[in-house]
């Protein structure tokens, strides 16, 4: 099934949601499945983000690359290669959906991955921090974010479109990560304005969930979030 | 990612759900990835059942093995080995889960296959018709099912728990068809009750879904169904 504009997801964005995220993966197992992603470490640590190859966690304190003892509590990863690619003057967060169905208009159904190489006049991300206490549930966590933004520097967004009907497993819509070409920041993406920009993507149609093996997953039933 | 004890599932139920199911993938693709599974075929017609490997399709009409010209609009399909097993006087539809707790006590959020060999005192299934219109919804569909019962004969159910959060995807709870020893009846359960059982399960965590490349899976968006 591996190969290439696959995804491969380690555990499901509702397990998060009710705070289930204790353990998970060795990250090494996860960078198996990709090169280019996005996630969190156990506990709801930071924003993992992978981008070349290369893996990253980004937390209040800092940023670091990702290593061997480290271990995912959600991730999704694809080796990445556009089908499609466009050089755009212009694109922010709310326009990018429009300038997909451009590349791609007889797509419905389907997960795209999204890369954005470009200068960033405005970008603003969050940074979640580590849950203060077991079971702490994401809405909790995102109550204490960092929220910051970056100016006039040269960055890359890479994130993934999810179908509606994935609500239990992705976050529906866009989830984008962002980090700056030094390296230096990056986070969950809020909203962005981007000049001079490289815009790629690809159709992703085969979608491969790893659920997690983990006590901490089985210990209560998990239902699909409330989206009344 | 493929081999024992995963799920490979062909599209998804809530496109059946709105009656996109006019094309798809050619079966000897989909069988590619397993022996034991259920499904429908492009129409939704009939009753897909493969069990040790052969695979049949259940009609109004009748039954034939599959043949490699047909197509499938909806799969799931697994290499099964049982990681458990247990013998017992009686079962039903009703005690099937509760004796699955007992195989797997500590399993809460993971799929199970599970099949059921044993003498049928009785058994109740369906066997859905073609859609008779583009378009005609599964809830339209069985409105117009056939319902069959088989009593005091041989025969074997196959088919998947799947976890709540899973119900955009596939059938949330206990999904299974059934075929009789001699092959010549089977169809979608709805009720049984079994005597000198062997129950056989094996938990799955991974979960590959390949979503339909067709035009008519794109034709219109894909909701999650109403539970409301």
């Amino acid at each position: 099934m591996e190969g290439v504009n696959q995804i491969y997801q380690y555990s499901i964005i509702s397990s998060l949601a009710q705070g289930i995220c204790a353990d998970g993966l060795p990250v090494p197992q996860a960078l198996r499945h990709g090169d280019h992603g996005l996630g969190t470490l156990a506990g709801l640590d930071g924003e993992v983000i992978i981008i070349d190859g290369q893996a990253f966690q980004y937390t209040s304190g800092g940023v670091r690359a990702l290593e061997k003892s480290d271990i995912t509590a959600f991730l999704m990863i694809t080796f990445f290669e556009p089908s499609k690619a466009v050089t755009l003057p212009y694109l922010t967060n709310e326009t990018l959906m429009h300038e997909m169905s451009r590349l791609y208009p007889s797509t419905t159904n389907h997960f795209f991955a999204i890369r954005v190489d470009a200068v960033f006049p405005h970008i603003t991300y969050r940074v979640a921090p580590r849950q203060n206490h077991h079971r702490e549930t994401l809405a909790e966590v995102v109550q204490r974010q960092s929220v910051r933004s970056f100016k006039k520097q040269r960055g890359t967004i890479f994130g993934f479109y999810s179908p509606g009907f994935t609500g239990a497993f992705s976050v529906v819509g866009l989830h984008l990560h962002f980090m700056s070409e030094d390296r230096k920041a990056g986070g969950h993406v809020l909203e962005f304005q981007a000049s001079n920009v490289s815009l790629s993507g690809a159709v992703i149609t085969k979608y491969n969930v790893e659920l997690p093996e983990t006590e901490d997953f089985n210990s209560e039933v998990i239902m699909e979030p409330d989206r009344g």
